[in-house]
């Protein structure tokens, strides 16, 4: 993710507005504390009046945060994980030269915080999540789930929009085959056999479906999902590629699955879940999977318990929370599933990302015609921030396979997984 | 494990006893509560009298079991997982025909016990760990830990006295091969690299140790044991292979460790150290591992937390807890350990089991004059007891590889354990 265009510009209005009052010594203090608690990171941070401070660290700037008003800072100071990418979006803040390697200065940074210290609990407690996410933040959801196919078709692979983790079984493969290869990796995991009935719990644009059907002979995906644009451009999808007999993508919650299956599989969805309905997912997966069925869950997650980025769980992903492996463990608990393999491929999602992020900046004018400047400033944060939070470790991707705990036909090595 | 001449033997003994008087009405209608409980296993049951109950089941039976007197039943009403292991061992019970298959009848039905009936519950009040297990079973301590290398050598693997889970990438390996073939699969697993230096918890006989330095060039390996006959065996070993100078077996708790290391491993030592001590064991390795290294715990495990079976853990493995996956994660988060890879190999054990219950059998006259008749029982039931846990699912065996949660030299693909 390199220098654009875009923020060259920025700089230079930066400088143009050096001729503002200089910080107070109280500001020059906030900000050296600010440095101090983010470990002093190789970073430039240049003020309202042009002034400019480097982190006390040895190494050069790998980028330069341009702070644009005495506000923006104190923001920044108060809850950085939240004002400062509102800020971001506004305008307020300014990032020039490597985006994500000055994101990942930051988030390591803040990690280093000690858990108790003041400053840690008052973020914690500023950024717990609300018991009921959505109040409040009405407008950013219906920014976010209504952004319509239009908008993710512009920077999601053009053959199944895949909005999850790809894989990279070789560096150099392009965004559509990182995510064919995701679901030849998903469908060998679940050692897919024609004839299989498959359910899918949360299906996006339906891809896997339609993958499955096409590749693997398998007799039916039921794929459930509870967005109508999603199904109704899947249902279309399936038709005109003359799938639609063997994929029924259903417009209903995963929890009102009936019937049997030989297969479960969920992509992307466990992050929406909640903890607390964890349980009950497996109870649904245990009424609905036959008794040698596979299964395969595949989510972000966290090497230790702690809420999702403020600024994303308030403006991108109201209630989305990635769970330790420990606490998706209550998915298989109280109904004796027996986990086979669990593989984390975090650094394939910051690959997937970084494809994601060079196509919306190839496709940002276009982006910012449908929608404005701020939309794209808001998604290229996200982009560009989960990219860091993945390649920092503050995120995790797992993708856990399970079958019941008496089932003695599962697979002996996983070997199979790798023959070419 | 097929039928042996001793059982058939104990036959004959049982049917000599057909003069003694007949069951009461309440006896019958224990061993009718009995095979309830046990969801009508294909068994037949044959009483002090002679006289024959089969199981209400439409199966053949696949073992017969002979209670020798009216004592032996109402143990095995009052508390089937321990006193009738201790029966058995006194020859008060018989097993007659396929012992694994009977004992895997048996844990299949004890497991459909609904968790909360009067019965579970008494049983897990009756089967509770002690706080310390060690009081007042120091003679079984002594039998299990003093036992002595003669003994182990009569029927573990010839090569490296390994008494943990072997690995099968074939299903003909001898347990030499498939000992050997852990090694390799644990070593690949941890991208064993000339010059790492291995830290090793728990080390057995010391076989890990040398087949590292031996195969894999490593620098050095220090290897932790607390059992003194344990670590006398390996530093003679590594003495007469001449690897004295790169293995050092040191006669300290792995809580001593001390200096910096490449890999930190420990195959089957988890399951003695106690849920409560994960996060010390965490804080441990987080210590020596230097920043890009890599770890591997090989341990037992359980899908959902339950107190090892009463019998094993009063008479055999005095403290050992098989864990949760869930319960396993607390040796991680602490200290941001990242967890890249969880594979369960539980049918690989009960293969390994098979192995060392052949070469037991074998050896059953010599381990009678070392011992006793009861012992040889003891450990019979032991032996095919665990294989039963394997096969039903009772237990697992998980390998966790992980790293620290910021090292992005982690690979990227497992396709590396599986290339020949």
């Amino acid at each position: 993710m390199d220098q654009k265009e875009g923020h060259l510009q920025l700089t230079e209005t930066a400088s143009r507005a050096a001729g503002e009052t200089a910080p107070t010594a109280f500001e020059r203090r906030m900000l050296a504390g600010l440095l101090e608690a983010c470990g002093h990171p190789p970073l430039a941070i240049v003020l309202w009046n042009g002034e400019q401070f480097l982190g006390e660290g040895r190494q050069a700037p790998v980028a330069r945060i341009v702070i644009r008003d005495r506000g923006a800072l104190l923001r920044m100071v108060v809850n950085p994980e939240l004002y400062t990418g509102d800020d971001y979006s506004h305008g307020r803040v300014e990032i020039e030269g490597d985006f994500v390697a000055c994101l990942e200065q930051i988030f390591r940074g803040l990690d280093t915080l000690p858990e108790k210290s003041v400053k840690a609990r008052f973020l914690r407690w500023m950024n717990r999540p609300r018991a009921n996410s959505l109040t409040g933040s009405r407008e950013n959801i219906h920014h976010h789930y209504d952004l319509g196919n239009d908008f993710y078709r512009l920077w999601l692979d053009r053959e199944a929009m895949q909005y999850t983790c790809a894989y990279y079984p070789r560096p150099d493969l392009t965004i559509e085959q990182s995510q064919r290869a995701k679901l030849d990796h998903v469908a060998r995991k679940l050692q897919l056999k024609p004839g299989d009935v498959v359910y899918e719990a949360g299906c996006g644009w339906g891809g896997l479906a339609r993958h499955f059907v096409r590749h693997y002979g398998v007799a039916k995906v039921r794929a459930f999902n509870i967005s109508e644009e999603q199904v109704r451009f899947a249902r279309e999808e399936a038709r005109r590629q003359g799938l639609d007999g063997r994929v029924e993508y259903v417009l209903d919650d995963y929890r009102n699955m009936s019937g049997q299956c030989d297969v479960f599989v969920s992509i992307g969805m466990l992050e929406h879940v909640g903890v607390d309905n964890y349980p009950t997912l497996g109870d649904v997966i245990h009424r609905v999977l036959s008794p040698h069925g596979r299964g395969l869950i595949h989510s972000i997650g966290r090497n230790r318990a702690a809420p999702m980025n403020a600024w994303i769980e308030k403006r991108i992903f109201p209630g989305a929370y990635p769970a330790t492996l420990a606490e998706m463990m209550r998915i298989f608990e109280d109904n004796n599933f027996s986990v086979l393999d669990v593989e984390n491929i975090r650094l394939h999602y910051a690959q997937t990302l970084q494809h994601w992020f060079d196509r919306f900046e190839e496709n940002a004018d276009e982006i910012r015609r449908m929608y404005d400047e701020r939309f794209v400033r808001m998604w290229r944060l996200y982009l560009a921030g989960s990219k860091a939070s993945f390649l920092v470790g503050a995120l995790q991707l797992f993708q856990i396979v399970f079958a019941r705990g008496h089932d003695n036909t599962v697979p002996m090595s996983r070997e199979h997984l790798y023959r070419s």
